[in-house]
């Protein structure tokens, strides 16, 4: 690289050194021969949308991970999950992402080039192509390291009919795999917790669990359980449902690594968020199928049926292992800030 | 507002806070019918788009101005002029909007909800629809008050042919106004310089500007401005085309106010962002007609013809009142960080 070992103000001025950075950085990593740096804005090939066959649908996220880097993923390739999975889930197939960085006056350029570089593989990995950019620079003490923002836009098929509002009472709750591997990574990864453990994140494109549970007729609602974990979806589905979701603890999916973290530390699991997993609600007649065919999926081998809808009150009640019930509350002090 | 009057890490936490934050102060302004805020994508009707007639395209910006209020403008409404005039400058009309916000913790409330106010009314001016949003909050110390992220999604005929490379020697480059306007009222702003003045930001929809324009069939290329100026444009049309650009000081609007400011401080105006201008070039034939169809339009009154396309070394000449020349180069220092 041409400049130097940080990232300055220069950087963020509308001149060579912007260049240059979007150039040697951006750019050429994201190797598309869509994003052409010089265009105010891209095209995209929707070409087929008539909103009777494909509906294109649009997300956003921001990401303010600390650390930048921690095992199984860094903000980079959070961004692409975190945005890819809230279109997958939607049952929208991810085409197009817009990238923002704000980048804090000081970062390292090889911090920086390492993200960029992991984003790009997870978006080739999704098959989304990064199209249009942005960078900003903020003085040091101003940002954190580095934000990223990413919008997505995809297509869904105009007949799929999925949403909180067709659940009905006697369906069935999964879950695509162990949860709060990310929220614990994270944490582990801040050695103000001066707390070793091997436990990586989850973060992933969850499309194929997705496309799978799509060819269920059956299949109700999907979400991925990201800030405020498992127990935040079940919260929201109870609230918009009206309905009582009862969750098995015995059936949900907790890796024994991640239990002795939240074990020592206080953490409630179905408050973690997961970046990788999908929660997905399905009439009771395709649960088991879907189950199988959530397991034969990449990323889906610890795929478990969890609990059910029950025309009870609304709200999410967690059968423990000695028969006890234990209720399940919208969250409110945050536990673990800045997880995504 | 049920909430503190400051923002705190529990606003970003997934849970109850973030829910009275999204629908109190994002989605009570915003007030879009199609803004479901529980959903993980938002449909956008895109109906009609074959590839052949309309084209669809995506833009993206952030912003991390500082102070977050300043006279004309505040970081709500430049993100949606930023993102419009992106759009409008590709021939683009804009549609839907996505809204990434990244608060600091400690942010006065009523701050932001001013700020969400604007946004939306600047939004609901340009016609176009915020149908996704994120929120992140960030500890005290790491944000700089409020970013904003943008991305924005329009339509352009497809059979529009606007680029640099159309640009021919003898093309004449117009400006739709004074420049400098938006770089000196927010640096004014900014109560470290200790000078007072009643400079206001130009922060607009150059939509208006933008139509009145495609209406020249010998249009090669618009422009907005911004970060880096009037010469960051210029440079950049030399470096493409590999011709000459001659300014005439003389023709440039620059307010007098702008003008005195840039002497006292040392700025030159050819460098200050503007946010809602436009440089177009016109065939020569063309440009008197431009020029009065841009005067007879909203933000165009004082418009003017600034120079011509030479075929000659590549690169931005001003000639200057008494007859001499100084070559502006690509912005290398950053004059005034953080006006967008």
């Amino acid at each position: 690289m041409t400049f130097d070992r940080h990232i300055s103000l220069a950087h963020g001025n509308g001149g060579r050194f912007m260049r240059e950075l979007i150039t040697e950085i951006f750019a050429r990593h994201l190797d598309n021969p869509g994003l052409d740096v010089s265009l105010d804005a891209a095209p995209m090939d929707l070409s087929g949308v008539d909103n009777d066959s494909m509906i294109p649908m649009i997300t956003t996220d921001g990401f303010v991970v600390q650390p930048l880097e921690f095992p199984g993923g860094d903000i980079g390739s959070l961004a692409v999950h975190g945005t890819v999975n809230d279109l997958a889930v939607c049952g929208a197939k991810p085409l197009y992402f817009s990238l923002n960085a704000i980048i804090e006056e000081g970062l390292e350029s090889d911090c920086l080039e390492r993200v960029v570089k992991s984003l790009a593989a997870a978006a080739r990995e999704a098959g989304v192509r990064v199209v249009a950019g942005d960078t900003k620079v903020v003085p040091r003490g101003n940002g954190g390291g580095l934000y990223l923002a990413t919008t997505g836009v995809g297509l869904r098929p105009a007949g799929l009919m999925l949403g909180m509002h067709t659940i009905q009472p006697g369906d069935q709750v999964l879950v695509s795999g162990p949860i709060g591997d990310h929220g614990i990574a994270v944490m582990l990864a801040r050695e103000e917790f001066q707390i070793k453990g091997d436990v990586q994140s989850d973060s992933a494109s969850v499309l194929p669990l997705a496309e799978a549970a799509m060819a269920f007729e059956g299949l109700r609602f999907m979400r991925d359980p990201t800030r405020g974990g498992l127990a935040s979806v079940g919260c929201e589905i109870c609230s918009a449902t009206g309905l009582g979701l009862r969750l098995m603890e015995t059936a949900v999916p907790v890796r024994e690594s991640v239990g002795m973290v939240c074990e020592m530390l206080g953490y409630d699991p179905y408050y973690l968020a997961c970046e990788g997993r999908v929660v997905a609600v399905v009439a009771a007649a395709e649960a088991q199928a879907l189950l199988e065919a959530w397991r034969a999926t990449a990323g889906g081998n610890q795929a478990a049926i969890i609990g059910s809808m029950v025309s009870d009150k609304a709200r999410l009640v967690l059968e423990t292992e000695l028969a006890g019930e234990r209720v399940l509350e919208e969250l409110e002090d945050d536990p673990l800030p800045r997880i995504c």
